[in-house]
């Protein structure tokens, strides 16, 4: 089946260059580079666009690689087994931080939760679900779009809307932040997604090192907050002992 | 050409297929699932491993998903951007750490040094270069490792070769090694490319925020360790912040 082959090369070849391409690129680039007729080049983009390993970037004519290519690299967790190895560690971070906590992953386009500790004796003012609010307005929204391309992706071409006066609006703002948090392992939000609601949040990470979901605590300013506004380093430490606690459960650094 | 997108469309399913398993899945079985005639399923196979984004697992006739196919969605820095922009830091930090100081990418399967500053006064004992040892046997290494799944790939199914008596040659040990890389943001090497020589390493990290190189500092044992043969703090610190300055110079950070 020479045929059939012939066209499985052609469309690798438009995924590496799209691929290679930061930019969006047009269909007559394509077929010109590739030495190949417009209509051929356009019928192996619209199947690659139908099996989602490519996609019309927004206000562009021009094509680029899908958010579900680079998936395919990447594990994907049973939310299930992620629940079930998550739970001790999420009930002790919320006995040893006293605050509320968490656990989300972002799945088909969309931020799960899988695990959530109310807090018993907390106010029943912070009521925000991380899973109902956009990504770039929460900590544990912050750990995915810093770590998981497709997240990312979901918000490249959508305005930042703001929920409250502090929610981070300005791109340059929030892709400076969602440097900071690969740097530093950790994410926060105060009063971004809500007024009077503050969060920590730390990466899970898969047996092959991938970040899957994102853990963390959320409460009261003054509960999260040192008396200077910033999240306690306490708080910040017991966070990410206890991602890295749930990634060791998934098999991280555990021999593959 | 209904025939060419339907080659494409089961190309598509077959590695949609080899991504969501963990194990080496076998002709056979990829066949079946999704209902393929055994020579078509073959034929498709040999062009995914001919453009290389399935491969057949060593000591297993199963196929899984090839290394290229993870970096479709990485971008390819330019080795000499990287080097023109990486140049300025890496002079400063062997200024400042008074240590030799080197930045290596991982690419087409092998380890690049992209610029290397010597330590002007100090002893020519240390003479390993390190594109030319094994990636588990090196700070610059063990960073690439942990980031690259393509480098990770790469040590796989190896032995992890013995060079020192302090080589980590135990994958479990290397593993735990890797996450601990992860977690912390920098690795160490001490006396295990070659007796007598110390390195730390930090990752760099491009406007998406992965991980597309790395840079450290290396020299004896007792410039680089404290009394207590453990990598100096004040230098971890330098070799961290020279990564993030790179970084930030490749874009990290700045809006996309």
């Amino acid at each position: 089946m020479p045929g059939s082959v012939q066209s499985v090369e052609r469309a690798a070849a438009i995924l590496r260059l799209l691929a290679e391409d930061a930019e969006p690129v047009a269909l007559s680039r394509i077929a010109e580079t590739l030495g190949l007729a417009k209509g051929t080049a356009h019928g192996l983009l619209q199947t690659l666009v139908s099996v989602g390993f490519a996609e019309q970037a927004p206000q562009s004519t021009g094509y680029r690689i899908a958010p579900a290519l680079f998936r395919l690299g990447a594990s994907r967790i049973d939310l299930n087994e992620l629940r079930s190895r998550a739970i001790n560690w999420t009930d002790a971070l919320a006995a040893r931080s006293g605050a509320a906590t968490r656990v989300v992953a972002y799945r088909d386009g969309r931020v799960v939760t899988v695990h959530d500790v109310f807090r018993p004796d907390g106010p029943a003012t912070v009521t925000t679900d991380d899973s109902e609010v956009p990504l770039h307005t929460t900590a544990l929204g912050k750990i995915l779009l810093a770590h998981d391309p497709g997240a990312y992706r979901s918000i490249d071409a959508i305005n930042l809307d703001s929920l409250t006066f502090h929610t981070i609006t300005n791109r340059v703002q929030l892709d400076r932040e969602l440097a900071r948090v690969r740097d530093e392992g950790w994410a926060t939000e105060v009063d971004e997604c809500e007024p009077d609601r503050a969060a920590i949040a730390a990466p899970i990470r898969d047996k092959g090192g991938s970040v899957v979901a994102a853990v963390g605590v959320h409460g009261r300013p003054e509960q999260i907050c040192d008396t200077r506004g910033r999240p306690r380093q306490v708080l910040i430490a017991h966070v990410v002992r206890a991602g890295r606690s749930i990634s060791r459960e998934l098999g991280h650094g555990r021999s593959r």
